[in-house]
Formats: C-alpha cells, sequence, structure tokens
C-alpha cells in the first residue's frame, strides 16, 4: 500500500476535491491531505473550519487522514513516509502550473513523484473561487460543496458578516 | 500493491516512455504494459519489433510484464484485475485527448481509474513521431530511445530500405 | 426569429450534438442543421445515414430542418438566409479551430457572424470519433448517442460487417 | 427577437467591446450592457465614468440599454426577462474562465444560456489591462478604445493625477 | 548579419508567411527560404509551382533566396552557413509542436538556434489548410494570398480540374 | 549586428533567463537587459540588488548592458537604437500573453518588431515565483539560479528577516 498525499487550500473543500479523494483512496491506499498554513494568504475561512470541512466531507471514506503543512511540500511528504503527491487537474491552466510545480518537486527531491487524476467532468467547473463568489452573492452551493458542510458555511459566513 | 496498466502504441519506445514506466514501477509496484494491435492503422516497426524493443528497454525494471491487446482498453484492465490506468502527459493536446479517453473509459467502467504522470522535463519534447522522422532522415537517436535498441532500429530499417 | 445553422459531419450524430440543437433553439429560433457533402473525405456513415439519425434524434425538438450543403458553408448559410452560424464548444483544439474559420468566413462575409455554444460539462468528453471508436471495438454507446438511433446504428455496422 | 445580456467590468470600454455589442445587437436583437458595482474591486474608473463611456461609445447601436448589476449575474438576467448571456472569447485563458462560469449559471439557472462570440482577430489583442497600461505610461489610445472617449481618459486621468 | 532559414510547406505561400519573410529580412539581414521535397506527402501545388510563388511573392524584399531541403532541417541549416531558424507562430497547436521541433533541433546541433515571430493579429486566421479548402470551393483568395499569385492559383488548379 | 532588448521583472534572475541571454547575444549581438522600476508593483528584491544579480550571472557574456526601464517598453527601445525586443517562452499562458504584447508594441511603434527564444526544455519549468517560494521555504536554488548569486540571495533575505 502506497502512501500519498493531497495538498491543497481547501478554501473550502468542494465535490471535486472529494471525488479526487474518494479515487485517490481506491488506487493509493492511504491517503494524507495537506492543508497549507500560509500566513502569507488570506483565506475565507479560518485553518481550523478548513480542517473541519475537510474532516466532515471525508468520513465515508476509510484511511484518510487531515494534516497541516508549513514549509515546503516535499519535506512534508517525506516526514509522513509517503513517496507521492496526488494532484487534480480540472483545466489547461492547471495543467501548466502543476506540470512546472511537478518538475521542481522532482529536482528537489527525486524520490517523490506527483501523479494526477482527472476531475470528473462533470464537476470540472468547480473550483473553490467560484464557490466563494457563489457565497458572497447568496448562490446556491447545492451540488457544488459536500451537503453535510453547508449549513455550516452559512453559519460561519453570517457570522463574519453581522 | 496495486497493478496498473501502460498503452501505448510504441512505435518505437523511446526514453520518454521508460522513464513513465519506472516511475509507474515504483508508485503502483506492477506495470503492464498493453501494445495495441489494431489492424487498421500503419506501423513503421512491427508488433513483434515493438514488442522487443520494449523487452530490452525494460529488462532492468522489475515487475513489468508486457501483452497485446486487441479490443477496448477497459477490458483489456479488467481481464488482469488492474485497476488503474497510467499515462504519460508532455503538452496541452495529449492533456484534452486524455481527458476524453479518461472520462469514456470512466463511464464504460466506473472501477478503472485513469492517473497522469507529466513527462520529465528534458525528455518532453521526445515523441515517436519526432523519433520515426529522424530515423527516415537518419538523424542521430542518441539520448531519445534507449540506448540499447539504437543498433536493432538501424538494422529493422536498414533491412526495410535496402 | 433569427435563423441560425449548426454545421457538422455527424457521423454519427451524438448527445452532445443534441444538447447544442436544443439549446440554439430556444435561443435563436430555427435551426438549420447542415451536413456536408465531402466527396473527398471518407464517412463511417453514409449521407442518408447521417441526416436519418438527425432526425430521428431531433423528432422532439420543433424548428428544425435538416439540409446538405456542397460549398462554402457561408454561401448556404446567405442562400437560406440566416444570419448567424453556432457552432459547439468541447476543448481548446476546437476553439483554435473555430476561431480561424469564424475569422475567415466573417472575411468572406461580412453580414455572417459565428456563435458559440459551450458544451455540456457532463459531454463534453464525447465526440464522433471516440463514438466511432467504441463502434468498432463493441463497446456500449449508452449515454453517447440518442437512445433512439443505438439499435440503426449496430444494424447498420453490423450489416457492412458481414 | 431575444434579449441577451453583456457584462464586463468595461475599465474602461475597448474597442473590442464594442465589436461585440454591434455584433450581439444583430445575431440577438437587444442587448442589456451589465456593469458590475463590486465593492471589493477597485476600478481606475468610476461606476459613473464606466457607464458614461460604453453611453458615448454605443450612442450609434439600436436596442441597447445599460445597468448595473449587484448579485449574481444570473438573478439579474432573469430579472431583466432576458434568457441570453453575451461572452467574447479573445483568448484559451478567457475560454478556460468562460467555460467555468457558464456551467455553473447552468446550474444555478437552467433556463439560461450562454453564447460566444468571438473578437475580430484585428481587435483580439486588445484588453482593458493593456488600455490601463497605456494610460499609466502615456501611450496612445488611438484604435484601442471608441474615438469619442479618448478626451474624457485623458481629462479623468489627468484630473486624478494632478 | 545573421543568417536566417524560414523552413515551411508554403502549400501555397499566404500572406501570414510573407509578413514573417518580411520581419525576418528586418530583424536579421538574409532570408534563406526553405522548401521541403518531401516525397512521401502530397502537396497541392508542386514544387516549382510553390517556388514559383514564393519567388513572385518577395520580388520586393531585399536578401531572400530560396532553395529546397531534402534531409534534416538543421544539416541544411549547417551547409548554409546559417546560425538561426525563423518560425511562425499562429496558434497555441504551433507552439506545442515548434517547440518540440525547436527542443530536438537543439538536441541535434546546439549551434543553432529557433527564434519565433508571432503571426499579426489581423493575419493570424490565415493558414495554407483554409486557403487550400477555399481554392478547392470556389472561394475569394483576396486578402489571404498575395494579389501576384492568385490568377497563377487559378490557372494551376483550373488545369488540374479540367 | 542588432541591438535587441530583453526585458523582465528579474525578482530574481533564473538560469532560464541566463540561458535566454546567452541565446540572445549569440543571435543578435548586442543584447539591453531592460529592469523595469515599476513604483506600483512591490518586488521581493530592491532594483539595485536585480541589478547586481544579473551583471554578476552576465559578466561571462560580451556585448551584454544592463538598464533600466520606466516608461513603455517601446519608447525604451527606440532611445536605445534597437530594432527587436526579445522575449523567452516557458507556457501557453507565456505564449496568450507575449502575443497580446507583441501585438499591441507593433501597433505603437510598427519599427519595432518582437522575436520570441523558447526556454530550454530543461529550465522550462523554472519562475522567478517558483524561486521566491523557495527562498520563503528554505530550499535549495541549486540549478534554478545561476550559482554567482546564491549566497547574495541568502544575504539578502536573511537581512531582511532578522
Amino acid at each position: 500500500m502506497t502512501k500519498c498525499v493531497y495538498a491543497g487550500s481547501f478554501d473550502p473543500v468542494t465535490c471535486g476535491h472529494i471525488d479526487i479523494i474518494e479515487r485517490a483512496a481506491k488506487s493509493f491506499g492511504k491517503v494524507i491531505i495537506a492543508v497549507p498554513v500560509n500566513i502569507e494568504k488570506k483565506y475565507t475561512f479560518s485553518k481550523d473550519q478548513r480542517i473541519e470541512f475537510i474532516r466532515k466531507s471525508t468520513a465515508h471514506i476509510d484511511d484518510v487522514s487531515i494534516d497541516t503543512v508549513d514549509g515546503l511540500l516535499v519535506d512534508f511528504v517525506k516526514a509522513k513516509g509517503a513517496g507521492v503527491i496526488v494532484k487534480g487537474l480540472r483545466t489547461m491552466s492547471d495543467f501548466e502550473y502543476e506540470f512546472q510545480m511537478a518538475s521542481i518537486n522532482r529536482t528537489l527531491s527525486s524520490d517523490i513523484d506527483t501523479v494526477f487524476m482527472m476531475a470528473d467532468p462533470k464537476l470540472s467547473f468547480i473550483s473553490s473561487t467560484l464557490v466563494r463568489e457563489l457565497i458572497f452573492h447568496g448562490g446556491s452551493l447545492k451540488g457544488l460543496v459536500p451537503e453535510c458542510i453547508i449549513g455550516d458555511i452559512k453559519k460561519y459566513i453570517g457570522g463574519e458578516k453581522s
């Protein structure tokens, strides 16, 4: 069984992310979800909220763990004893950026490889950015983020706005 | 240990293919190389020559087997008891075509997933098409196809030309 | 009410094409489906078979007519008194080719404009090319071409093969 | 006659925008230009300036109206009784983003469709971003924004700078 | 003064090609136009017709010479004492293919470099393929190929058709 | 001998930049490196640090000069008596943006042309953005920026952090 790491901002986690996690768990066995703690980047949801969303949304998947990553991803992957980074590809722009990241990570640590899974076509248009725009304008999130976190999202955002 | 299938025309196998096979073997354990037998398609090298090239070029990798595939790839993957199709990505155009194939294969058989590995940047410009053009014009193949098959390529092509 | 022309090889018509036709009929009113008769191009299905497939598959849509086009598309559009060419976009490669065609058609006839509709994400991986590969290998066409023509496709191809 | 909505930041309106508006008016009949009021986004020109630029630049086109949009675009489109969103495509990156937006808007409201018009090749390199850079560095705007607003642009920017 | 080589099928030469040749002559000094003689490829116009079209269309440009190339382009470039291959870029697909070719040529001969010039936006939609389709269907070539060869094109094609 | 201008942020200069500068010097003769002074943009390294990095990294290349540019690039190019702008292309996204810039520069000054050189495949994944992320997280810069400036980078960043 290979351990793999799936990293992202998850601000918030979407149905597209969950689809990738489910499939990575099936192909690799164990999935470690890496939530970056980048103090320079401004998130809509706090680190704890983002982790809670992922935990609720992956409760039905075995062999998933969640952790925060503070430095270089390759260092995190090595520390965890994993050999594979899993990335989801939705668009050409993803492809270019991820190609660069995979190449540089391979340069930094030749023991770690990156594999890519393509988004389910019917979920490929979902991004956290679009979800945040819908949250901001009060649009429906049904089918875009896991059902079980829609209530929490509204609660946290409502709290922020009031 | 997951079994994965790596399919391609391999007409002929290139250093880029071998790089993907080595990395797939490390990430997944067992790699089944699927050589299509498409009677409608014209190849430069015969089925037996293409298989021989792969066999020589992968002699140093454990857990690699080679087989021919005659019908749908998903049927082959199921018959072999594998769960994953591995594809190499070099370019955007690859990306589009492979995205379509991965989607249709997932529709045909939801148990089978496709994962993608990106070509090593310093090998990403190598394609079998370009190698065939070099062979035709007598250009050097050094660094483009495995060292151990360069002699055979010249022998077979020379034989065809004489 | 604007008349629009939707052109393609339709070899054979897919669920993706029908989705575009339905939406074009809603946005423009009248849709003229143009089936090219290109004697230089080899089709899997005859002109009459391709037209029959479209007729069956669009029986539920009002204001659709089907015609063959033999010369330049812009001449056909003018002869029909239509002002708009509708094209479906699935991929980046579509985008590039269609951009060129739209530009050249606009040069040839400044009265005619091309508008693009994007494929439904869950149908965007379907192409006639992939459908033909599945037909050739005996794969299931369910969800890829309209239900009502699957029987005919098998009949015609079976007839060709025997 | 179909009503369509054409939305953008128009900061400022360019010759490329006007080309799309003229062609949309011809293909659809009535065009409602939607100027977003996004308090989170910083514009170079105020809402009133951007609207004035559009009004002057579209004075020669019948059946054009201008309005501000504050929430989700699909809600605006529904409120206006329009059925179609028109977007201009210049580049591949446009294509990817607009594909996502069209898909999400279709999910939010299945009655509303998005159609795309490609930029005139000789205008396709013009973007508001590039125009703003030229304004900032004092470059000539001739052929990039409508002649009739060049004087106003200089007046407003000069006023800001002094 | 650097000598550069500009290679292409030129079947037939278009206004886009001439634009690149004019600009290459200005930037590099001397341009050698290389017309490939690929016996495996079927052309619409003969080698002599293609060369005649180029000669007529470049009569107004100093320091242009035309030659045929039979083997590898890099060998031709070396034999001519040139150091630079010039390519025109129109589209993303051009970009990918040319990127591969430039990389492989650099591998074959590190002394030779490839530089790219982008097509004039208002000519970027013109390709020899589209021109041939227009010729076949009797469409107008005005603005797509140099004025001085339109008569010859019609004469040669008419001769072929009769 | 043609003078060419190579412009970029160089924040910091990478091995990819140096590769382009070396090749431009060989193809064009004289290279003027233009470092923009954009008071609106925030850089990681100061103007003087960025220039010092370039000077050290290009000490081995003849006919290179470095200058700052404050207004429009085309005005700078004209003032320097150069006729060519050289740009490096690494990705599709580069391609789109640079295509727009080349077009607009050609509109602003028809005497100035832009030529593109493609990155060496084995350096094509290196960008200043990625280098800055590595600097921030303490990753190794070996092979990504010229050896001779690694010490200075660490010194300047260390100084900033303390």
